[in-house]
């Protein structure tokens, strides 16, 4: 066997145990029984174990070096950007000390149990050495993966989540977005005439919203041969393993459309799993092939930022559209009963577009979410460049508030201290929820536009000029065909911004997400 | 750490692979995608061969060794037991040769193939050179085992199933049950008046069957804070975990029984994975402490057989009696409406006791049901000895079936061809069925008699002379105690005979399983 046939043999195994992993916290979140919850720990802690020896082994990383040295091999287009992403992995997950995995591991799960009593308690001092500590943890992580020169800490953390994106450039982007977005906010506040709420409060069961949910995921296209749709308390999306992508959501009854667009988002991201080529068959240069492309980058998803722009789209792009519930309206009729029999396709449309600050980011709406990820993203850049330190935060948090979203926290507790993220370790990710309204905004302008967008690349297809037609007559798949050919089918073979340059023609701007958000909102609000 | 303490957190951790393998098993039967098997069959592969190098490395037999070496270690009463059982698992994992190991995966997986074609087709020579390539690996594989001197090679596989026990033990109890049995069946056709099946046939939608179905295993004391009851095609019970048990069922809207007595029969092979001593903290001589006994094989279930006789006790001796039918239908006429309501408890109790020859196994009922394992038993004997072969299999089955149950089977997909097990090469796995009606039959004698069996152990609690009054106010947590006592906590501290011998006083014997048939039929058929 080659050597590149031997890596694609051991990537698989990984991600083969990753997948045993990622069922096991399906289940976690879905069916097992509450006293389950220790040896479910036990066997998530042997599956990680096992995952990090073979990912960081001396074997793998001879192997790469070996492809490496193998010029030819390196000039495949298919094989380059997958060594590309070997590396990157292999670099990763070895980059880390041993002792610095251990300290994360341990701080970062007491940090959460700190966090969820300090949050009920509003109380931030209880919180704040937690803090401290994995800010300290986040620096030292920061240095062990180095960062591109030019650049800063926060870059090395951010490259988990969104490859090759750095704090410059998203803060290039986030800088006009932010100033716009606050004068749109507050010239509807100021002059807008706000949608009445009355559609969203019809009360409806969960078995009906769940009847509903389904016919959207089929007429969506999610392919429920090779998924599912239950329920959980916070929900997710999990691309499993190959054929097998499971969506959950969580039912209130007396909000239909909490579920209703909480299905579409996490069916957006299960439509880019269903979409990844991972049981494509691999055929590459020097006879190499591979019954699938599971375990390989170019079958993986490239960032999250990427990820959530498919989930964006499918919840707000599409979901919030006057076309969908056009759409909609009629089949909501048929499972709910009377419950929204005396409200108008457009009610429900207008309902579904607000723009109103409030203080919890889960709960914001389409346009004031982005600035709670802008706000985040000041707060971690600071505190990871050592501008802010852990005890400033709850003081920088506030008059950030107040300058974006014109309001003061109350508490803490709708404050600084609402989000598990920090805790958790997750520190460089909240980023990626906004990059992933900006990729929507900007790929939803280029499909909406007829042929191709100037200086895209040629294997990108023609804009779907009819698609709000298509959507009103509940015609989804063109979309999905658009999003796999331009997008899903690539995997990890171009980084993020370069998908979208050869996707759009350009890098990405704040002005399509501006545009859309300017042009739903206006007219709701009579403006 | 000392070897034993190194040797229980070895075994624990193979324990937890095994468990992660048990939920992906679970999942595969109950939720997967359909699209999901081709991953699900790696990830299950990996398992496996993960877990087998576990538990057949050199080092889990050095340290079983160097264990036994220590004679101090071998004087505590948990440990010695433990000690038994470490190398039992670890002989007969280590003595198959590894080409025989892949062979008979690879030779089954075809053979179930083969077989599910030939039984469709009731085509025995379509499935014989499966069969005989099965046979000559069983063979090969009992010579590998080996068998105790004076006995045979059918002893080697069984010890697979039911440690401890002999073709030559199985068959002294099988000769006289099967004469007397034969005997009450044929009085019962000639001479008896069969009770209507009507109750039976009541139409009950799975829904209103599930309430039902919960609210049994709620009064049956399973726990469901540590355990589940989902919907399968062939129901089984999953002892996944500690805290994670897990049984199914199957609805079939036009003989409620069929889920009813399903379910009931998993919840006793349920309580007995939640009686099993998995989360109790073992604290042995020397020092030597762990924090749960998951791994232990003193935490671990003895054989198929006593299994068989829990699910068999609370299926036919609880759930087939009158006080239950009692009990149950005031519960049974609330949930499914009107549905029972012609119908008296005891036209339930009496159409769920029949004795009535048929040609399928798992449909028959609990008189013959045992006839038709004798019969399997009987055959896989000589095929194992070499007293025949597998073309002979088909006259063979059916003269031995005209024989005990009499009649001759119109097809071989209702004769020989109906079971899975000898394509899938679990042989040696009948005779355990029919152990546990044994077992259960011995065990419900003593439980219902005042006191304790003469000869019995020391600890065995006395027996519950009022539990048929108990089963009819639905009070069942007294008999889950008494076998949680007697049984479930001592895992696989004693072989099943011996098991047998200190509860009840004596060697299991066929007389307690004809007493209970017998008391329970002739009533039932006016004899």
């Amino acid at each position: 066997m080659s050597h590149y046939q031997t890596l694609l043999t051991r990537a698989r195994e990984i991600a083969t145990l990753k997948s045993v992993s990622a069922l096991t916290q399906w289940d976690h979140e879905t069916y097992m029984p509450p006293a389950g919850a220790d040896n479910r720990a036990e066997q998530e802690a042997i599956l990680a174990s096992l995952v990090h020896e073979r990912a960081t082994s001396k074997q793998m990383g001879d192997l790469i070096a070996a492809c490496e040295a193998d010029r030819s091999l390196l000039s495949d287009p298919i094989v380059a950007p997958n060594m590309r992403e070997f590396r990157r992995d292999y670099d990763l997950a070895t980059k880390l000390p041993t002792d610095l995995v251990e300290e994360w591991a341990r701080t970062s799960a007491l940090a959460t149990e700190t966090w969820k009593k300090a949050r009920v308690a509003s109380d931030f001092k209880a919180f704040e050495p937690a803090l401290t500590k994995m800010i300290a943890l986040a620096r030292r992580k920061a240095e062990c993966y180095g960062w591109p020169s030019g650049g800063e800490p926060y870059d090395a953390l951010l490259n988990e989540y969104e490859p090759g994106a750095t704090a410059k450039q998203i803060d290039a982007i986030f800088t006009p977005l932010r100033a716009r977005l606050s004068t749109l906010i507050q010239t509807i506040a100021a002059k807008g005439k706000p949608p009445s709420d009355a559609p969203l409060n019809a009360s409806v069961p969960e078995d009906r919203q769940h009847k509903l949910g389904t016919r959207v995921l089929k007429a969506l296209c999610f392919d429920l041969d090779a998924g599912r749709l239950d329920v959980t308390t916070h929900p997710f999306c999990s691309g499993i393993a190959p054929g097998d992508t499971r969506l959950t959501t969580r039912y209130r009854g007396e909000r239909f459309t909490d579920a209703l667009y909480g299905t579409m988002h996490e069916c957006g991201h299960g439509l880019y799993e269903q979409g990844l080529p991972k049981l494509a068959r691999a055929s590459v240069g020097k006879g190499v092939s591979h019954p699938a492309r599971f375990g390989e980058p170019a079958a993986d998803a490239v960032s999250l930022g990427i990820h959530e722009s498919q989930s964006r789209m499918w919840e707000n792009f599409v979901g919030r559209s006057p076309e969908f519930w056009h759409w909609l309206k009629p089949m909501a009729d048929e499972e709910f009963g009377g419950a929204l029999s005396k409200f108008s396709a457009d009610d429900l449309y207008r309902a579904a577009n607000t723009a109103r600050p409030s203080f919890i980011r889960v709960e914001a709406d389409e346009a004031t979410y982005n600035l709670h990820i802008m706000l985040r993203f000041s707060i971690e850049r600071a505190l990871l460049s050592g501008d802010l330190e852990a005890r400033d935060v709850p003081a920088a948090w506030n008059a950030a508030f107040k300058d974006m979203l014109g309001l003061t926290p109350p508490d803490h507790r709708r404050g600084c201290l609402q989000d598990i993220h920090w805790s958790a370790g997750l520190i460089g990710y909240f980023p990626t929820y906004c990059l992933g309204n900006l990729y929507a905004a900007q790929l939803w302008e280029t499909i909406n536009t007829a042929g191709k967008a100037p200086g895209a690349a040629d294997d990108v297809p023609a804009g779907i000029p009819d698609l709000k037609a298509q959507i009103a007559r509940g015609e989804f798949g063109p979309l999905r065909e658009w999003l796999r050919a331009a997008i899903h089918q690539h995997g990890r073979r171009y980084l993020a911004a370069d998908l979208c340059q050869r996707i759009t023609g350009k890098p990405l701007s704040a002005d399509p997400l501006l545009r859309h958000l300017e042009s739903r909102l206006k007219p709701v609000y009579g403006l």
